[in-house]
């Protein structure tokens, strides 16, 4: 292969410019096309005659080959994510198009650059939820069962996990965090008014809220599709404060055995 | 409270400068004081007159008590995780304290700024091994009983969940991790030779190593604290490239109905 090109996935984190590496902020400077959901691009400043490709949710596969398509012809193209690029992200979309491509296309240079995910901004604003185990779901439906959704909110709440729901709630899904909260309230039916629970919509932007309730009184129309849901586990604590928002964390140490 | 004073809990992330965002740069800056385990230290370029404050492993709440003290003395203060702050580091520790502390303490001005913690590092080194559902487990009884570790193993592998564990073997403790394979491969009989295992060592700093293999063949043995240990799920698919390492990514869809 003779082909000079790149492509780079990347990830800008949720909110502003400040908490996108260096590393990535130089690949966005050097790179000669971008591509990414629009909101996305939007963010983004503009860079000489570098050529911008904005493209609507849902079209992940698409995206991921076109850009590949244009590395290969020689271009230096990055594909943006809004968080970190290996989270419910585009990186995955790539490599399901590079599994089944020519083998030749595995010879192109490609990169995975981190970033920083929802979840760790929303659990820096809110003190440390995420300070003990935890695991991270995407409540979507699009791409896997709601069974295996369940089955898996199911097991985490029984291993005391904290939980972290990507994509809780959109106009086309606007019922399964009602049943996603519900559920995790049978498998723990004494402890319901005990869990924390903070809802982190659009952390990072102009308009960020944060908001925390209990597992009891959580509410889901409160929820949008920009909104991460953090789920305590049972030795999460909440810290109140004189002036604003409570402090929410999870011990590191766990001392009685359950 | 006249104390003009702050405390920034702050992320380094795992590796490289290049890894820092700009918010957490300002901060390691601005501080006058920058507490933390030594290791992480030694990363830091020492800024003017400011003081260092280094720190072993296992004093985590002494360090967040004289940082809090410090800070609340007028000083600006930075106490620095290598990652991100709120996964297996320094911000838990922090409200650990603080809650205990006297209420006059909460006024103080503290915040968590998030980092790129070392299983997203590791991720996207690798690919996209965390592209769907995951979970992350500190290896370490430490502070929580290995019963409680053990089941939470056991329920990640029934959720299918891609699992990353941090801090999976010591000096002090040589057997977990075989332990925690051994449980892993009680849990998925059939699929031990079809479960990818990829250990991450030491990502972004220069003596990188990375190594995958499966459930039934994977070596503590060639682990060490500096790892992080990623168990694939059952959908896990590795990319075999010409030249160089491959691939491992999860993809995002589930198709049959478990």
């Amino acid at each position: 292969m003779t082909s000079r090109g790149w492509l780079r996935v990347v990830g800008i984190g949720p909110g502003p410019a400040q908490w996108i590496t260096p590393e990535v902020q130089a690949v966005l400077t050097e790179a000669s096309d971008v591509f990414g959901y629009h909101s996305y691009l939007d963010r983004l400043a503009p860079v000489g005659r570098q050529e911008l490709h904005p493209s609507d949710n849902g079209q992940e596969l698409q995206r991921a080959r076109r850009a590949l398509e244009l590395a290969l012809g020689g271009a230096r193209v990055a594909i943006v994510s809004g968080g970190d690029p290996g989270v419910f992200a585009m990186a995955a979309a790539v490599f399901e198009v590079l599994e089944r491509a020519p083998a030749a296309w595995r010879a192109l240079d490609i990169s995975v650059l981190p970033g920083v995910t929802a979840m760790l901004a929303a659990a820096a604003r809110l003190g440390a939820p995420l300070g003990n185990d935890f695991c991270a779901i995407n409540l979507s439906d699009n791409l896997k069962p709601w069974s295996v959704i369940a089955t898996r909110l199911r097991l985490a709440a029984q291993a005391d996990f904290a939980i972290a729901l990507y994509n809780p709630r959109s106009r086309a899904r606007p019922d399964q965090l009602q049943h996603a909260f519900e559920l995790l309230r049978s498998e723990r039916p004494e402890r319901g008014a005990q869990t924390w629970v903070a809802f982190a919509r659009a952390v990072g932007r102009p308009d960020e809220d944060l908001s925390i309730t209990t597992l009891a009184a959580a509410d889901p129309d409160r929820v949008d599709m920009r909104t991460l849901v953090l789920i305590g586990a049972t030795g999460t604590r909440c810290i109140e404060r004189p002036n604003g928002q409570p402090w929410l964390y999870c011990p590191r140490h766990i001392d009685e055995v359950r």
